[in-house]
């Protein structure tokens, strides 16, 4: 597979885009990673709210430029709330993040998922490969809101796993990615295999949350595809820098999550340029 | 104009005040930033708590040195909650600390905002100037619950933004103090500027959450409104000294908000003595 | 009294076992300190699950090996949900431990205290010594959410604490452990002192929140008694090593709780069986 240069040169052009812009995207979140999506959207540049009232989400779509539909709750005023969101991004051409965590660990997030797929119609689903596993009713090894080890990407398993990110953006018309060892992304038509990251990313609760919250920023200013794409690859890059301080220095994941906001907010273009590890999709 | 030494001694003396008295501020808080809330209450000497069932409200005041209504939280329940706690406090001469958050984004809001202004009674009020000019029914240009950029106080409206917050706290009877390049702080009478802080203050989430609910516990043992600059003080020095270590190491937010709390924590009277900004109000 | 080697070895070989397993354990907790909690459960080895909807608790705890309730939340749907998890982990044998955070503050959370004992059942019960004297009916001094001064542990008023303990513990048929200077561990037969620990364990919000979180993980590998000596022990070891750094560097509570996250991620056997402080109960 060859690396896609293009879309790394457009990754790395995002960065700009996104400090130049500002673009405020409201979080519907759940209370475990709220504050991490909020620092982090600060940290690459975007400018969060975290609006979840359905008597102001028309207003506060009105003045945002994404909005991310985060799973993890599941009071119903905040799904209703949800769904007034991405039906008011949807009027205004705006990007609507569907994050379905947990999709396969209970029937209540099953049923939630189906219908914020139904009703909010994201342009952008983005789960771990477990999540879009389910979402595709293919039989995950869920064990809870974090990835199972089985759904680790292997090279054997690499391909399968595409075919499935693939159908899934086919069937709702969006771009899908799915994250694990190697994250997939799809529009349907073209897939990408994005190779960097660091296993200590698993290590530290809400990098997944914090990866979907960042997105709505990038889609907003690059496009659903190269958005996404520069979401992904950035938090990756963070990662491996702060993984590499830390084992340097012998420290935990205390240490680790502070760096990896300190290098998404000192994140440079060169360093996406030389760094970056795309493939495919031309 | 000149510098107010009177009250830079009353500042420093404050520090040892609050580490003595280790006063329980209730702060009825959004659930983005109630931790950092907790924790900065706990690095400059206070005690949190965040009770806001209106069930306990009651026993909860009466343990209490200040209570901090942050507007973050819309839910009916919490805004009854802290009607009855800035009730509770009124009576028994406690600080009430309102925190405009978000005002002007939605209607929901503004009307949140009147009600408890109307209900609550605060002894002191903090916002960020685009919060402030929505209350005083100025058009700002607001954008969600960031200061924008064109409320960023220059030397040119640094004048006429003193006369609003001058204004709003004659109305209200309280102090005032909207936050920016320049904090601007008023009883209705004497006007100060605290010249202290720095720009990365504003690239970290909760950083007026959690001047607010560190302003309730120096409110309640130096008054309202050598209280309230005492805390802008404290928050910008830490902020000074955070910002040049990051600036020396190259390091990002993560580490500046780390760092702010260490600085809160290990702050001394003779560092507001030396660095300490306060202009005006004589 | 005699230092408990084989306690303190038995806890040691659970740090491998907690990594190895990985257990699930269910969170019904409260929001101020929830990141924190997924965190510290990740950085021991175990998997942080935050689900609190009754509508799927049962298929949760289905998963997960422990359940924690944290009375930092108060509100009704929450405690039905805590309820119904605790009889379910009763039904499968599964570790349920409850934290009566704030007990003594208020009649609402004393009333909640005695419901979820009553209908819960749990296994463990954990701390602080004032929150345990309230729930033994004895009126300590209550200053909100935070241990008092006065019940901080001294020789003097150590075996009288101790032997409140143990009532406790003997009354539930749980085990019982009141945290504070000293900790006090026991299941109603055998009671033992854990000596390890920091005074800036209590500078921090949620380190109490963090220590429940946590023992569930270790509970569910080593037993009751055991685990929750582990998780104590495991919790102020990191807190010596983290304020050993601090006081090296001058740095303050910020730091301090990068670092404890750091230490719990890195802690070794042989830290235990060095450092470990354990006395009693043979």
């Amino acid at each position: 597979m060859k690396k896609n240069i293009t879309l790394i040169e457009e990754i790395a052009g995002s960065l700009s885009k996104v400090r130049k812009a500002r673009p405020i995207v409201d979080c519907l979140t759940n209370r475990v990673t709220i504050n991490d999506c909020a620092n982090i959207l600060l940290a690459c540049g975007g400018s969060p709210i975290m609006a979840e009232d359905e008597r102001e989400i028309e207003e506060i779509v009105g003045i945002s430029s994404a909005v991310v539909l985060n799973m993890g709750i599941l009071k119903q005023d905040v799904i209703s709330a949800m769904i007034k969101a991405g039906r008011c991004a949807n009027q205004q051409n705006k990007v609507v993040l569907l994050d379905p965590v947990g999709m396969g660990a209970s029937a209540l997030r099953n049923d939630t998922a189906k219908l914020l797929l139904q009703m909010a119609k994201p342009s952008v689903i983005r789960g771990n490969m477990s999540e879009i596993k389910a979402l595709c009713g293919v039989q995950g090894t869920s064990r809870g809101v974090d990835a199972s080890f089985e759904d680790a990407v292997t090279e054997e398993s690499l391909q399968k796993q595409a075919l499935l990110v693939r159908d899934l953006a086919k069937s709702y018309g969006c771009v899908v990615c799915g994250t694990g060892a190697v994250d997939i992304l799809s529009d349907g038509e073209k897939t990408v295999f994005l190779k960097n990251g660091h296993p200590m990313l698993c290590d530290v609760t809400g990098t997944g949350c914090m990866l979907s919250a960042m997105a709505g920023a990038f889609c907003s200013v690059a496009g659903a595809f190269a958005g996404m794409a520069a979401a992904v690859t950035v938090m990756n890059l963070a990662g491996e820098k702060a993984a590499m301080d830390c084992r340097r220095q012998g420290d935990g994941i205390g240490t680790f999550r502070i760096k990896l906001l300190d290098y998404i907010y000192t994140l440079k273009e060169t360093d996406v340029l030389e760094m970056g590890a795309v493939f495919g999709g031309e």
